[in-house]
């Protein structure tokens, strides 16, 4: 921080150009034993299910029901992705944050028995206030859906909702009932993992 | 603005949430005759025909080389793209703003003859340093694209490169020589157009 700090030196960057990158599913938070966003679908599959009676012969549900990753697993993404179309999609973005932020008020992580934002590493919360209060912008960078983050990095992290990277779906903007909207729609938009996570930081940040 | 920044009042708008969102061709800078992206185009288009002998028979070249819009345009965006992904594409994100940077440097507005970042609307520069002033972000949602933007809008708006929302072409990350690069793909990402910029406001900003 003394040599990026010192405009007189070789190694100094201008403020606009501190920018500082974070993963968060078991960097800034649990991640053990389920990424905390498949938790978050797994119930809200269990609690959209009498509404869909038409899920009863879906192998993906029944796996999703019994946690049971291998089958959920076996194509790849596809067993994931379908789990995150049904219960993340069909809404606003207003709305799907509001069902996050009401799932993570009450819902506890399996061993630890507390709330999955009290899951979140001290020293991380440390460093991000150090380098912001180095001049530092702090994103998140993560694999998990952009607005299952966003509700809450604010106040857990201190990371405002522009400086979330993550996947996203598609949304349309529609009027509904002569308002404009936009509708989270059943497809991906954007996958920020692997490869995706340098291309999700140069589309977002430059 | 006494009103959104009364913390007593009914209409407080706290910092965190003051966000303008501004468009650019013909609201910050000039947009006729062309958009300044398409005249960069049409530029680039004539410096690259000698390595592509290919190009000499394709329809879409001969009408942008004789800036006959009314062909390019027959099939809706189909020429324009055309002609966006011959011109803007093969190259890291770094190696094309270099380009878009050296292009401004030279290149004169057909009727005032002078740079088209001298062609930018006083009373509206004015009007975000006021907001920012005043605890807003400034933000540009443009239907041009990203990387011709974000190379210059710091100096010209005083927008940093991470406020630019605008339309964006798919990249690619590759190992270059040992180095880890993105490379621009021929193929959109997204286009920030009519309903597209309030689904990039929400993809962007939230």
């Amino acid at each position: 921080m003394t040599r990026i700090s010192d405009p007189k030196g070789h190694d100094f960057v201008p403020e606009a150009e501190r920018i500082a990158v974070f993963d968060n599913d078991g960097t800034l938070w649990v991640e053990k034993p389920l990424y905390t966003q498949l938790a978050f679908a797994l119930d809200r599959l269990r609690d959209l299910l009498p509404q869909h009676p038409e899920w009863a012969d879906n192998p993906m549900v029944t796996a999703a029901l019994n946690a049971d990753m291998a089958s959920l697993t076996r194509d790849g993404n596809k067993g994931l992705l379908e789990l995150m179309v049904a219960t993340h999609t069909g809404m606003t973005p207003e709305v799907f944050q509001k069902e996050v932020m009401a799932w993570l008020a009450t819902a506890e992580h399996p061993r630890f028995k507390v709330k999955y934002t009290d899951l979140v590493y001290q020293p991380m919360l440390e460093l991000m206030a150090y380098l912001r209060a180095n001049g530092f912008t702090t994103y998140i960078v993560s694999g998990g859906g952009i607005d299952f983050l966003r509700p809450w990095v604010g106040q857990v992290y201190g990371i405002s909702p522009a400086q979330v990277i993550g996947s996203s779906i598609q949304t349309r903007f529609e009027i509904v009932e002569g308002q404009p909207e936009l509708i989270r729609q059943p497809h991906l938009s954007f996958f920020d993992e692997g490869a995706g996570k340098p291309e999700g930081i140069n589309q977002h940040i430059g």
